[in-house]
């Protein structure tokens, strides 16, 4: 498996618009430093699936023919801007597999084009290629499944967007190893929220779930500056994303 | 004024996805064919308004403090969906005027960040700066309104996205000197549609406007073959939009 992390963002991303702290300042300047949406590219031998699909240049990124599947972690509008426009393309059909949502979002249920939305149960694993793919259920806002990927030597988990973690899906990470977990942590340390992690949840599911790597992703705009003003705060085996960023297999 | 549009296609836009004829071909090697979402920039002296929102690099196109407002025709998505992120933004709120549509779209309503929506009322005018701009009803799939701009010297009517005209609004149109009518123009003649304008219902739209210059914006992929085919059908007061060209005031 190779994963590459197309946004490590939340849904304001940076430069947060209308911003101008250093950190919004230098990004508006270098693309390199912009988090756009949070979402990724998993890639088996040909098989190449998207993980999410909150990135708006998608036709333009991912020419016709070259994404077998889209996993959705949920339907908001973040995670899933890129499908408005994908789905009136032409050809060959491509399947959109979800978490039970019957709100869906905008009219993409109605006008679903060359999408075709495929709703996965918790929990029950499917083969694509090499891979195994079980949709953990998370705690967010909307219905919201996180994604294991195994194949015969590997497994990844990416878990976004999520508060903490159910108890079943912990338990299900638990007993596995795991070399790399991907998570939303999209807050400083103490910060609240419901629907997301801060860095105090990530640190938890990481002694909960110990997997050998992790990364943030999912940040926003106060977590990163706290990270920048806090360089040497994260245990050694996790990271922060970056866009564009290979994650997996780690260049160690 | 000065009318410029940002794009002049439709939802599908060009090239579309997964198609290999000449022109997508073409469209995908030169960014100077392509059509993207149907949108315009208005402004008069330093007042700028978007007319709808479907391009989805608004933030970084307009920056913080560069847009007045927003005249949205609709909330079907590919004419707001730049607003998706916009309004996750910091600093002033930005009025975001629109038909009355208590569904709107996705969850812009419920979460709308530093965006103002205003419901305005059909023939009701409103003034900003010097400009008075009166919301016309179209007809189509969802509330719409055309817009028409005038100052002291000049009119121009933006009509999309609309199959025909009503008769209220055809006949207030027909009682005034035009300078601009940009018109939904979707489909070759002949081809059907409840939602869009062909090319004849454009034509009738003419004969009962009478504008001196009319634009064709909304273009759809198959409308936009049959004009290659047909270059010189067009009278020569009516002309064919692109993505940047400023339509007003006529280079003449």
């Amino acid at each position: 498996m190779r994963l590459t992390l197309l946004g490590s963002g939340d849904a304001a991303g940076i430069p947060l618009y209308g911003c101008d702290c250093d950190l919004c300042t230098a990004a508006a300047a270098d693309p390199g430093l912009r988090r756009t949406a949070s979402s990724a590219l998993l890639e088996s031998g040909a098989l190449r699936l998207l993980l999410d699909a909150g990135q708006s240049n998608l036709c333009e990124r991912f020419p016709s023919g070259t994404i077998d599947a889209i996993f959705l972690t949920h339907f908001h509008v973040d995670h899933l801007q890129g499908l408005f426009h994908l789905r009136w393309g032409i050809g060959e059909s491509i399947p959109v597999y979800t978490p039970p949502d019957p709100e869906g979002c905008g009219d993409l249920y109605k006008n679903p084009g060359i999408l075709e939305f495929v709703t996965l149960r918790q929990f029950e694993t499917s083969r694509l290629g090499d891979l195994d793919v079980t949709p953990l259920p998370l705690n967010h806002s909307k219905p919201t499944h996180g994604y294991l990927f195994s194949d015969s030597r590997q497994r990844i988990a990416y878990l976004t967007d999520t508060k903490g973690l159910p108890s079943s899906t912990s338990a299900c990470l638990a007993d596995l190893p795991l070399d790399l977990v991907v998570v939303d942590c999209s807050f400083a340390p103490g910060v609240g929220s419901t629907g997301h992690n801060n860095l105090d949840d990530v640190l938890e599911i990481d002694r909960l779930v110990a997997p050998a790597r992790m990364m943030l992703t999912h940040i926003g705009h106060g977590l990163d500056l706290w990270l920048r003003e806090n360089p040497r705060r994260l245990p050694s085996h996790i990271g922060v994303a970056r866009d564009g960023m290979r994650v997996f297999p780690h260049a160690s």
